[in-house]
């Protein structure tokens, strides 16, 4: 869910400088008080003032959680103000909590502000001991009821409250339910279960050395406070890492009176859907369980019936069901979810939320509740979120077809991908050559994969994380990835992956990835390719399904709100005529960042490494010479796709090391031939060349405009191959409109120079070609000082483009190669961000640098045209961040561009209160 | 000098939006329009309105000058300006510029802000041509006198405005000299000279394809612009680099009438100072040369007379000139010196300034005007250093010793070291123990050679520049240092450094080498050790010389009133007993950081690696407790040394790295054993796990609290050594102040963690000894983004103190280590940056961000210690930044604490005028 700000904002509502208040009375809140009442307790206010039938009932902010949870303690005058609440609730009842003849009971439920099913605890029937379950026998008419709900709470406190474990007292009732000869609880009479309440009270006196707590008002506090606890627990947080639920939010406590649809006949309880979440068509869909409570419904010892099978047993309350159905989805104005239980005979709402649908479903209802004139496009646009197009752009396995998972890893860049298994790069691209298909399966990769990355189908490795290399290059390439498959073991040299269970696989034979769960599988899986992919690349075809017919119009209405509505331009990233073709038809409008270093990996490697190696100026020179037209044909492939639309080419940026043999290799071998008594001087030779320009800390090194002023002819020649392939396609009658991009500055001062430079470059091209090309010459601005100088700056640089993955690694001061696998989970263990900052951009840190350089840029220019186009253009969470600061457009990799286009669109109608900061 | 801003930052007095004025009146001047009238214009201008007697004159500003330099051409109403001011100088002195029967002349000389002798041009007798020189032959009486003149506005003019290679004139006047058989000017009458005009005025037409400019205005501008012009040679931006002048000043230009000191009897030209500029001492010094102009007294070519001398030859005009003298003095306050030119015995003054003097007269003169009651001692304290106090404080070579100078390096670490040459650590520290006195030579250093650099006399490397590790670290110790000395070859298996002249020295011989100058001689100079270095470290020491105890009494007086005046505290960054010793000695008012990883290199180094590699928690724990009593030794004997003042020991902050074996090494070792058929398992056990840390940028990897946070363990064990030192040192009644900082912290998060677990262990110790420790916790600011979230920081951190040297790297993206050697040539050559900002701080980037996070840490944390302990901490420019943004304190180097301690004082006084920015 990219959609909603995961974290506090305001906290809590203001109240200068009275009591604070912690307790809210359900008719007291509505459904926009979330951050204080949870979702829960939000949503049962909205429901208590629509006049919907809602036990009556209480909720405990999530402003009393957090100050229990930074203290230790309640909130002074919290157990008062919880007593004034229960006392209102008796007086409306007529009856007292736990009264012996005749007890109220109530539920003590956990509800956060978003939701976390499951994570945190519940306590029900609170309010029951050895007295008033006698009342209960009687009020109810239905010992075994009355000892069952005592039994239930006997073991719902003990464990959740008093933290017993769940085993000690399961192991009675299977004894018990063994006894009859049975597995169900059915088999249990009043009897039985009252034995099992003394067995359990046992345990409870056995594991805390007290008796379990007879007082109800005493039962009642601590499991409020057990809640609270609750959400601290190792899964709940594991589960907000995942999701992206910030630590601080805290939970808040619906106190509830108990009603029961285990009462017997005419009682039941059921969850229902205002239309259908799979599809979105309109309807009653749901199931329905008679004389059980909600947890059994969970729980699955019995089948469900379907909802409609309510309108038989008890007409009465599912024309009731319905009505307020009616009502929900026309006030929601969405799909809602409800929980329901009739407590013989009469209807009780128990919770109701805006439902969690499929991808497809959303984009679905959201256009259906156009259509029924529920909700404009506008607001449509804001139903559907970027992760969920992105989910229905990829392939996926056929789910019907059979599959053999080995290993599962990181679901790094999603798809589904199946191929012959090849182990390195070479033969990738050998193979592909031949027409096969294949999956690159590494350890992990580095730069000199790229080329086998790029013709493979899929990309496995059995180490790394979500910003891995493998990773990072797959979701830019919108190649499907599985990355850290651990249980994997490769071997490049004998060309085969096996893992400890005994599968394995080598070269040549067919595997299965699936970048959407992780998933490897042995041998083929068959897959569907995805419409809305085709569809958005504008490669209309037929479909007879009619939800996918419906589904396709869906997305491009919304797509075409957002294009409508947005104020952003979405550009990609490309770096060949290929991709960028793929991201015009995408509906990039421009390229935002073209990377030259790519081109001179592969064969042109050996003739950058003469350039930068070469002992006089004369060697460099007749390098450089053969580099020029190749590296003009790359340009004029690049302008030519791009034709009348913005190509900012970024001058080679890499750190020297890239272009040179490796280091340690180079040693061993020269350590080996003299070893061997037959010295390899060539090598020799090239490693004092090498050693010469071993850098401790390549990306700290000479890079970007530093190698450019240090070998001011390489970046010349870029200019130069530029402006000859604009000059080109200029008299072809095209209309080339390249800028020229320079890395890595931290000072106006080198921008001045190569600019000088370029522009006397440019000037020459014009002499010579007799054509003028006008190409505008800005910066990245990817260094903590570029940032704060950047009003400097900006007096020299025509555009800004800030290169936020580089600027995040130099904020943080850790490089992405070194920090992923070595403390990254650690960090994310401890909490101390859910979400890499190479993913979604920090807000507080780089954001706030991001900021500081756009405005003041602009004040010094104005109208200088500032983007992004590090990997954070393409992330929703960080493109919201970049429409609050008023950036002119983001770029990104040309499968995101429909996610950029669409998020960039919410982002200019939700407005700022969409931004989340996941780190401090 | 560091005492001035060496840029601009008015630029020009504020005109709102009237016309610019370009050109200023000597009378509408005064001294404190340097930046707009360079220093010689502004002293001009002074003496004009003191009623001295100055040649007529007007001054064109610098703004005018960088205009044309920005445009290529003069602003526009600039000549109309010049011609305004020309015709009332022309209406006072009653005749025209050049005009024929009577020709007014002028000079037209160059005047920057900061003095660059000889660096730009000159050219006199401005308003010379083939009628007016006639005119001169009458006026004058002294055809030669006439003819010779026009010779050296033709030869200077060809020079210096049109570009001509001045020995194509040279050779004329050497034929002629020749042709008379001598080699002396006097030999040559009127005659020789007019032919000899006729020969330049050749040459001229001859290289320029133009005759010589007979416009007397027209060689007026042309000459301007020539002096603007001559600001961008390359060996005035030499100079500015060398002198860290701003390349973007300009210089202003003088135009002033011509005085003749070479017209026959009755004049002469000199200079004087108003007291000696070498000890200060009240009187008349200077020097005297009859019938000369000022350049005959720069070239040489004839003995001057003793300024006393005047007094027989002209005693009128001494009189005079002692009486001008006394006026300036009282004016400026301050020594002055002056040129002078009598002119048939009237005496003009052509130009004067507070004149340049050395170290010890700078002090000596500063508190004699104190004695003299003409200015107060806090004035006094501006008029000096810290450089200059910096240079009093190294021992220096006997100035009268013979020595034989074999090379010459960058002079990295002021000092002069004698001692016997080693080429590695171990045997340095070897040799030490044996009594010997060692230079460490190395091609260069690395973190092992600390323990032999600690040891050694001098460190002398033949690779590196003055940021390079060798430098850095022999500063950081005060030890002496000359890096980057590349005629060296230096062999370290051989044992054994020569140059190509066929010098060298093997292990054992004596090498003696010169820290302030970067020279380095065979065989031992006798090196006098500094009184001033013993006075202030508390050794008062018999001194003898008045001239010597005058000095010692200036500097204690002087370092009196710093320590009165200044608002910052002074620290000193020590990790040993004997360097907190040192610096306490020295001044210092606690230790500011004391860093750890020291302690844990050498020997100890090998139970760290047991630490980091453990395969089992077990094997850790066993590790960390041989640690335990080490380190809790290591700062029982610093707190013991610092009783009673605050110790900021920083917990472990290196790369991972830098406690492993080298990958490479251990590569080529385990390659090798495979290919000898004996494959060394141990060794490929170890690689494998260097392999699996092994770090591509250990510089962004796994350091501080980072390793801290992965490796919780060792933190604490510093954190609780640091406890139980204190409470050992508390128990024997001592008032130990320890302060924990936690070093590298990108977010307030990790603070969190490592502050929760430190104050458990504090607890804990308390609780077993009985004695409760105050330690502070805080950190380190030394990344990007822990200074733009430092207002979140400020919230759990006790201090800050910003790691300077770690945020310069990653603000500017580049590593020390890599970058010095790699383009930093590249970069000052290119006029990126004149002064490296590893060296002083970059106020506009690094300092930008250090600003913001000491007002926003001090805004969310009113009372929040903020200190400085990188290396700026004892540069005199980064003092004065430090103190504009109210830093609490700086640390540095114990040797720079006396440093630290004057300059916080002058920073006080001075306030914020004193800042320079160096880089945009």
């Amino acid at each position: 869910m990219f959609d909603e700000a995961r974290s506090t904002r305001t906290g809590t509502v203001a109240r200068g400088s009275v009591m604070p208040k912690f307790v809210f009375d359900f008719a007291e809140g509505n459904k926009d008080l979330k951050d204080l009442l949870g979702g829960k307790g939000a949503n049962l206010a909205e429901m208590t003032n629509l006049g919907l039938p809602v036990p009556p009932g209480f909720t405990i902010t999530t402003d009393a959680c957090r100050h229990y949870l930074k203290n230790g303690e309640n909130p002074s005058g919290l157990t008062e103000e919880i007593e004034q609440h229960l006392v209102s609730m008796e007086e409306a009842a007529g009856r007292k909590l736990g009264q012996p003849d005749d007890p109220l009971l109530v539920s003590v439920r956990s509800g956060a502000k978003f939701s976390m099913p499951g994570m945190m605890e519940t306590v029900l029937n609170v309010g029951l001991n050895d007295e008033s379950v006698q009342g209960l026998v009687i009020q109810s008419g239905d010992p075994r009821f009355a000892w069952d709900s005592y039994r239930r709470l006997v073991q719902m406190f003990g464990k959740t409250v008093l933290g017993i474990e769940g085993e000690k007292f399961e192991r009675h009732l299977e004894e018990a339910k063994h006894a009859k000869g049975s597995t169900s609880d059915l088999v249990l009479d009043a009897g039985d279960l009252q034995k099992l309440v003394e067995m359990f009270k046992q345990v409870v006196q056995d594991e805390t050395g007290k008796p379990f707590p007879q007082t109800p008002r005493e039962q009642l506090i601590m499991a409020v406070e057990a809640v609270f606890h609750s959400w601290n627990t190792d899964r709940a947080r594991l589960y907000r890492r995942q999701e992206k639920i910030a630590d601080d939010l805290g939970t808040a406590v619906n106190v509830m009176q108990m009603v029961f649809g285990n009462l017997g006949e005419g009682s039941g309880t059921g969850v229902a859907f205002t239309r259908d979440p799979a599809t979105g068509r309109s309807g009653v869909y749901g199931d329905y369980l008679p004389k059980a409570q909600g947890e059994d419904v969970v729980s699955g010892i019995r089948n469900t019936l379907s909802l409609a099978d309510l309108d038989d047993l008890d007409p009465t309350s599912y024309a009731e069901l319905v009505r307020i159905m009616h009502v929900l989805e026309s006030h929601y104005k969405d799909l809602c979810d409800i929980e329901f239980t009739i407590e013989r005979g009469k209807l009780w709402m128990l919770q109701t939320r805006v439902g969690k649908r499929t991808a497809a479903a959303a984009f679905r209802i959201a256009v259906q509740l156009v259509d029924e004139k529920v909700i404009d496009l506008r607001t449509a646009m804001t139903r559907v979120t970027g992760a969920q197009l992105a989910m229905l752009m990829f392939p996926q396995f056929d789910p019907k077809a059979p599959r053999k998972c080995i290993a599962k890893g990181m679901a790094a860049s999603p798809g589904a991908a199946v191929g012959k298994a090849v182990f390195d790069s070479a033969t990738a691209e050998e193979w592909v050559r031949k027409g096969e298909e294949v999956i690159l399966v590494r350890r992990e990769t580095n730069p000199d994969d790229l080329g086998g990355m790029v013709v493979s189908q899929g990309i496995l490795t059995s180490r790394g994380g979500k910003t891995s290399h493998a990773a990072v290059v797959a979701r830019g390439m919108g190649r499907t990835c599985v990355v850290g498959a651990e249980a994997l073991q490769v071997d490049a040299k004998l060309r085969v992956a096996s893992t400890a269970g005994g599968a394995r696989f080598s070269e040549g034979d067919v595997v299965s990835i699936d970048g959407g769960t992780g998933e490897v599988f042995l041998g083929e899986v068959p897959v569907s390719p995805s419409a809305v992919a085709n569809a958005l690349r504008g490669q209309e075809q037929e479909v007879t399904d009619e939800d996918e017919k419906e589904l396709l119009s869906s997305v491009k209405r919304i797509m075409e709100q957002a294009d409508k509505e947005r104020r952003m331009d979405v550009r990609a990233n490309a770096d060949t005529p290929e991709d960028a073709e793929r991201a015009r038809m995408f509906g990039a409008q421009g390229i935002g960042l073209c990377r030259t270093e790519h081109m001179f990996l592969g064969p042109r490697r050996q003739i950058v490494e003469r350039v930068i190696l070469a002992d006089s100026p004369e060697q460099r020179q007749s390098a450089l010479e053969e580099l020029l037209p190749l590296q003009r044909e790359d340009f004029v492939g690049i302008l030519e796709a791009m034709d009348g639309l913005t190509v900012v080419i970024r001058l080679l940026d890499p750190p020297l090391h890239e272009f040179l043999p490796d280091f340690t290799s180079l040693s061993i071998k020269v350590a080996l031939a003299q070893a061997g008594g037959n010295p390899n001087l060539e090598a020799e030779y090239l490693l004092r060349q090498v050693s010469r320009m071993h850098e401790q800390n390549p990306m700290l090194g000479t890079r970007g405009v530093r190698l450019g002023l240090v070998v001011p002819d390489l970046f010349q020649l870029q200019v130069r191959a530029v402006a000859e392939a604009a000059a080109r396609l200029k008299k072809a009658g095209k209309d080339p409109r390249p800028e020229v991009m320079v890395p890595l500055v931290a000072t106006v001062e080198e921008l001045v120079i190569v600019r000088l430079k370029s522009e006397e470059t440019l000037r020459k091209v014009a002499e010579e070609t007799g054509i003028d090309v006008k190409v505008a010459i800005g910066t990245m601005i990817e260094l903590p000082r570029a940032a704060v100088t950047a009003g400097r700056i900006a007096e020299e640089a025509e555009f800004f483009s800030f290169g936020t993955n580089d600027l995040t690694q130099t904020t943080w001061g850790f490089s992405r190669d070194d920090v992923e696998a070595a403390f990254f989970p650690t960090y994310t263990d401890a909490g101390i961000f859910s979400v890499s900052p190479f993913e979604s951009i920090d807000v507080n840190g780089v954001g706030r640098l991001v900021s500081i350089a756009a405005k003041e840029g602009k004040e010094v220019r104005p109208g200088l045209e500032v983007g992004v186009c590090g990997e954070h253009g393409g992330d929703p969470d960080s493109i919201h961040f970049f429409e609050s600061i008023d950036l002119d457009y983001v770029s990104c990799s040309p499968f995101r561009v429909p996610v950029a286009r669409l998020e960039s669109g919410r982002a200019t109608v939700l407005g700022s209160g969409s931004i989340s900061s996941d780190t401090r």
